[in-house]
């Protein structure tokens, strides 16, 4: 299927994920050919609803720890999160030189302020169409479409033959403010030979192409064109400079000032416009203090919130905690985005709250074209197949259900099963001269960050809070004389989240007799097992409160012996 | 715009909802003249996120129960969860007649067996096309369409005019094994000139018109034809009767056996099929038992689990706890449903599950035309304003955006703005002769139902709930002599939720420092506040552990005095 350039080399490849597969999110590939890595994208995961309290998700880089001297380098593909999210906290415990495009760069330089580094981290910039070469590997930085500029799919040349990564990415046609996926430059590889190609999968379920950026740009004009009269806020993803460039021009061709609201965009907005990746006419943007100055059909506002969430710009609009703008029937609120799987209801919320104030809204459940995505969709993934012409093929950046209907699309094209690895995180690919086939593992998993602690909550730790959430605690205290045996205070109960305790009075009236009885035979006999009252205690205060309530809280147990 | 028949009555009619507005389900409407109160529909509801623990929510009924001499009936529209899942519990405070179709009735009647009545519930059979008189009350049941056979609409004629509650419903001009939807009576009834339409508002926001059910069945015979080699199931909602009855003709056509299995699906089937609602040719349906003795392509498995629910028949196949059923690469599964928002990450986890096994998967994703909506979308919804001409509107059973979509809906048809009312659950919209004006409000509310308690978890205990989920709990206890003022025992710090103490010795130890200097203090000072000492260890422990770690355990203090 490829023309083997490279047969010679002798050593083994191996490719590892240590994120971005059965999830979205948490994206890091490992690479390594005798004795150097490469590690591509190092991003954060969201956690799953039952990690109650949990912050943010990074890979386990266990391996990467114990191998430090072994790599070359993290090549990044783009600026979003889920591939540079985790770096903060990596590049705390490991300190390799990292690459990435301009923005890529910039946008990583702002998040590591917030932490300190042993090692100051050394950060280079690559342009798309350059290379560069770390250890053994040559690695090309190839432009491709997506929802943030410069972003780019990895050309990782190994002595035993070219790796495709593609990164995130899309096929727009007509991109705004960037130039169009350098499809030739991936169908020349692929002519070349490709062993190995590493492909995103999150729209794999999804026919056809994914429209351009440029549609939401006309949807934007006619919304603007139609809504001369009130004020526009639109809320969109913070990273999305190109829409909030379109929202910039839009403005300007209708007269209006742009106003950035939110940490988050702020922030890029000034690291885009530093690097020259957006661009406004001077005045266009005003400060938000200055917004008074303008009449309110004069006034574009661009915020964070399309997520729902709370405390960001758009949240504290609908919910009159903003300080600075109060929203009415003379407003006309965008929500420019989709809502990413679980924040549905968040989103809901606030656009019930919108409705509730007499705003129109305008989202996709009732406009189209007010977003599109920024991944390939079934076509496209073709299209990277039909280029690269890959004699392996992983697919990445999925929940199981993606990386399987891409493994069927890849099958559709003509593709062997036996060259389609389905990996997991952690598991190895190896190939050679001879073949490829998983072998083995690296240490990975799921490293969970809650306020200033990385890794310190765990199973247990959840598996508590899980119990706590559903119904509550109960604490059972007493004070015994070892001496006498006799009960000096208590048993007292405490309850929390169980039920309000002033209209249970009865039920702790019986726990107290019930828990009471108990440690009092405990003493009446020297013999028994101090560890064996407490489980008795907890285990006759359940049964008692099951069998009452139909409830299970968690039952703490704490006699103090003096 | 309508003709008014009855401008003679000096009465004011009285219309409040205490549920289904602003939200999905716990619908409930009350209708009140003269002191006379009908009541229409009794449904619960379903926890919102931040009600952890909670089983589910029905609708305060304090009004009823204040009122309970003045009703003359309650009115059933159909047999869904969100229509009568509240009237187990209600009926255990209440116990006014009870009227619905026969299988709602029949619905009921097994929902009710799970619980104990004072008074035996006095429910009663009306077929669609019937009137029943009830106080001044007139109500016919009407035919209508929806996910569910045996739902009406109802028009209830009352001393001012008459009220048309859609109660759900949709146009299904093909319907499965019943009538279509009488539009002709609901004509003639806006011809004679209706005071009032209370409209379902579930799709407002989705154009066009819904799909009829047999879209589904002719999506479901390609599907049978082209995995003839294969063993069939099918997950769908267990009230849709029509859908599982194409399942069983569809089966029947291609010479397979059906199995029916999840608890709520059997009941639904078996009472279908009592009342005559669903068929099956003699042999066709099989039990569970018996699969052994049919290859697998001789059967269709129907089944619950369609909302990925843990437990369901296929959550527990999907994770292989079924103990009769294994999937393999030879089973296809069709998800025959939507996810309900909130149930997308749930119905997410089986289908990555049942792809993790091989299994065919055929999900709305990926395969449309395997479910449509049981609701009304705009062209329908405007059909039924058309069709009653009503003089006053007010769009029911929907989130605000809902309500306000179907309010503008109601304007693009010429409906008058001041005779539209978004009302709130709670609140009275009267009309008179003089015309109609929300006035006051009457006792409304949720009641939480959480294991056997209804009710008894409120505001705080959610909260507790939440705190504790969010970061755990901290207890710190120590003994006390009150003579000497000297710590007896302790303190000891308790946690969980929180983090692993084993690696936190240190921190535990400093609170245990933390505190016991705290509480020597107090005792050293006779004229301290004993609940100044506690609140003073509950902050000074946040403080400590939130600059420590950046969190906010909930802290209990218990200081036993001896």
């Amino acid at each position: 299927m490829t023309k083997k350039k490279k047969t010679e080399a002798s050593g083994k490849l191996k490719v590892a994920m240590l994120g971005g597969l059965y999830e979205i999110g948490k994206n890091l590939a490992v690479i390594e050919y005798e004795g150097e890595i490469l590690v591509v994208d190092c991003g954060l995961g969201f956690p799953d609803d039952d990690m109650l309290g949990i912050d943010l998700v990074i890979p386990d880089v266990t391996y990467l720890k114990e191998n430090e001297d072994k790599i070359k380098g993290i090549v990044l593909t783009h600026g979003h999160e889920d591939h540079i999210g985790a770096l903060p906290y990596v590049l705390q415990q490991i300190s390799p030189p990292v690459y990435g495009t301009p923005l890529t760069i910039g946008i990583l330089r702002g998040k590591l302020e917030e932490r300190t580094y042993e090692t100051e981290p050394d950060l280079n910039v690559v342009r798309a169409g350059q290379k560069i070469k770390l250890g053994c590997f040559e690695v090309e930085f190839i432009n491709v479409n997506h929802s943030i500029p410069d972003a780019v799919c990895l050309a990782i040349n190994t002595p035993l033959g070219m790796i495709i990564h593609s990164g995130d990415f899309k096929i727009d046609l007509t991109p705004v403010d960037s130039p169009m996926i350098d499809l030739p430059r991936i169908g020349e590889l692929g002519n070349e030979g490709v062993l190995l190609l590493m492909c995103e999968s999150t729209n794999a379920e999804r026919p056809g192409y994914t429209p351009s950026e440029r549609l939401v740009g006309a949807s934007l004009d006619s919304i603007f064109f139609r809504n001369a009269d009130k004020r526009i806020t639109i809320a969109t993803f913070s990273s999305n400079v190109h829409r909030v460039q379109q929202i910039i021009n839009t403005s300007e061709k209708y007269g209006r000032k742009v106003v950035i609201n939110g940490r988050s965009m702020q922030n890029i907005v000034s690291c885009a416009m530093e690097l020259g990746y957006m661009h406004a006419a001077e005045g266009t943007l005003i400060d938000i203090l200055d917004i008074k100055k303008y009449n309110p059909e004069q006034l574009t506002i661009v915020c964070t919130g399309s997520q729902g969430e709370p405390m960001s710009s758009l949240y504290r609009m609908a919910f009159s905690e903003h300080s600075r703008i109060e929203l009415s029937p003379k407003d006309v609120v965008v929500i420019s985005a989709n809502a990413i799987p679980g924040n549905e209801k968040l989103v809901n919320n606030i656009i019930n709250e919108l409705f509730r104030k007499g705003v129109n809204v305008i989202y996709d459940a009732i406009v189209s074209d007010v977003h599109v995505s920024g991944h390939a969709c079934q076509e496209e993934l073709k299209t990277m197949h039909a280029l690269t012409k890959p004699k392996y093929f992983m697919p990445i950046h999925g929940e199981y259900k993606h990386l399987a209907t891409h493994k069927n699309l890849a099958l559709f094209l003509g593709e062997k099963p036996e060259n389609i690895f389905i990996s997991e995180v952690g598991r190895v690919l190896e190939i050679d001269s001879e073949g490829a086939r998983f072998n083995g593992t690296v240490p990975s998993g799921k490293v969970l960050v809650d306020g200033y602690g990385v890794g310190d909550v765990g199973g247990i730790v959840l598996r508590d809070r899980r119990h706590l959430s559903q119904d509550g605690i109960i604490v059972v205290c007493a004070s015994v004389s070892t001496e006498s045996g006799l009960l000096l205070s208590g048993p007292e109960i405490y309850s929390r989240g169980f039920v309000y305790v002033r209209e249970s009075e009865d039920m702790m009236d019986d726990l107290r007799e019930l828990t009471a009885g108990i440690i009092e035979e405990f003493y009446d006999n020297a013999d028994n097992d101090y560890a064996a009252m407490k489980t008795r205690i907890k285990d006759e205060t359940a049964k008692y409160i099951s069998i009452k309530t139909k409830r299970k809280p968690m039952i703490l147990p704490i006699i103090m012996e003096i």
